[in-house]
């Protein structure tokens, strides 16, 4: 697999210091945000990345669609700026549980991607749903297992997953639920679950390597599944945000090339954090 | 159900002043935890639940089982300590992962539970396996699901689970694998899930009725499944610490009351922490 870069492993970079950095460590594929795409413009980006050689592996990210709103007109805008930076796929974050109502949450998500799918399959775009670590499911994501995501995707054609390293590598079926998703893996992220986890769970986050996943594993099971896009390496984490993006970018590059072995001692409560 | 109170939930107070909150406030059970009782000593411990005609709803804690010790011989003397004090159940905490081998360290538990069952059975002590939530697989808790927690109980003989609402609300499969888990429910605790989650996500629990967890239905579903054993109170959270026991009991049985109906309003993202 090819690496990405997904732009919020170097949170403080613009745009054009992300694209920079790829192009000058050989790196193919980058992951955006629409917030600092739309502060560089978005067609000024798609032109900037096109020139670079660079394929958008993915952007984020549309979706929360269990408030009151299911923020419709908004994910149709994603889809338009997926489309327009040709995105490989717009991820898709369910939304978090809405009055302790978790099913009906749930439903929610079933409702807003049948009303996305044909959008998004009339421009081109391919969805992708992510489930997300049980410890979103209250705030930010209600689709808890890569099963549960891929049922929800399952009926709708230009609809598939995202397998996210952190957000999945715990799940007792997670082998036979990469095995089952074949096709409908439109993305492949991976970071690494370091501990202790700092104040802000959100930005619990390590390089890949640094951790307790077995990313050597994973993403052996990602490729047996037949997936052949990009390996995305996306990292929240303040102390990674405070290095230069081209340092970052130069370390993810060497640590691909290993096949993301790991890199610090995996012993049990011996991790530290990263770097 | 009948309310026990978890002594953790009131962890600054002593035994005997556990108890007595208890017995002034006409709860029945208590769940109890090892170093505390230690500390007031085990016989006199076992004399002063008797004597106030408590039942030890459950003991807290065996287990750890993925290190390179797997604590044999600590559990056998928890096992010991809940005979003594006639506990209905010994609490079981699986371990984190051990190397980033998550499959070895899940197997790792299963012999574990292979070698104590027949110590326990002798003992006449049920060991009750506590499936984690995920965002503790890392360092505390391998078992992740109540269905995994089942598959590795069931081939012993007086090994049950633990059902957790805090550890097991975001399942997808929730409803299927109570009712499948049937008189295999040792143990039933409650909590409920805040946001923001605090600093040490190990605190970041609510008092019933204060989160975003639908504590009712969970009651109910365990109800359905033949449980008839106590609803044991287990919170742990700074601000409920700093009160008075007597106070935080008083709150207890007032929610128990309305059969752990929200107390603070439900909506998405509006939920306060406790108290």
């Amino acid at each position: 697999m090819k690496l990405s870069v997904n732009q919020a492993t170097v949170k403080r970079a613009s745009v054009p210091e992300v694209v920079d950095a790829c192009a000058r460590h050989g790196v193919e594929g980058v992951g955006l945000w629409r917030e600092p795409v739309r502060e560089h413009g978005l067609a000024r980006t798609a032109e900037l990345v096109r020139r670079a050689g660079l394929t958008v592996s993915s952007l984020c990210r549309g979706g929360f669609f269990t408030g009151a709103d299911q923020r419709l007109d908004d994910n149709r805008r994603a889809i338009d700026e997926a489309a327009a930076l040709g995105a490989r796929c717009l991820v898709l974050v369910p939304g978090g549980v809405s009055g302790r109502d978790l099913a009906g949450s749930r439903a929610r998500v079933a409702d807003a991607l049948g009303a996305l799918a044909p959008y998004a399959a009339e421009a081109g775009v391919r969805l992708a749903l992510e489930p997300m670590h049980p410890v979103f499911c209250a705030d930010r994501g209600v689709v808890s297992t890569l099963a549960q995501a891929l049922e929800l995707a399952g009926p709708h054609d230009g609809v598939g997953v995202v397998v996210d390293a952190l957000h999945v590598w715990w799940d007792p079926a997670l082998a036979s639920s990469v095995a089952a998703a074949g096709p409908d893996v439109l993305s492949y992220q991976v970071c690494d679950w370091i501990t202790p986890l700092p104040a802000d769970v959100l930005l619990g986050r390590g390089l890949p390597g640094d951790g307790h996943i077995d990313l050597v594993g994973l993403t052996s099971l990602v490729g047996a599944a037949g997936y052949t896009g990009f390996v995305e390496v996306e990292v929240f984490n303040e102390a990674v945000w405070e290095l230069p993006a081209g340092d970052v970018v130069a370390e993810l590059v060497k640590r691909h090339a290993t096949g993301w072995e790991p890199v610090v001692d995996g012993g049990h409560d011996r991790l530290p954090a990263t770097p």
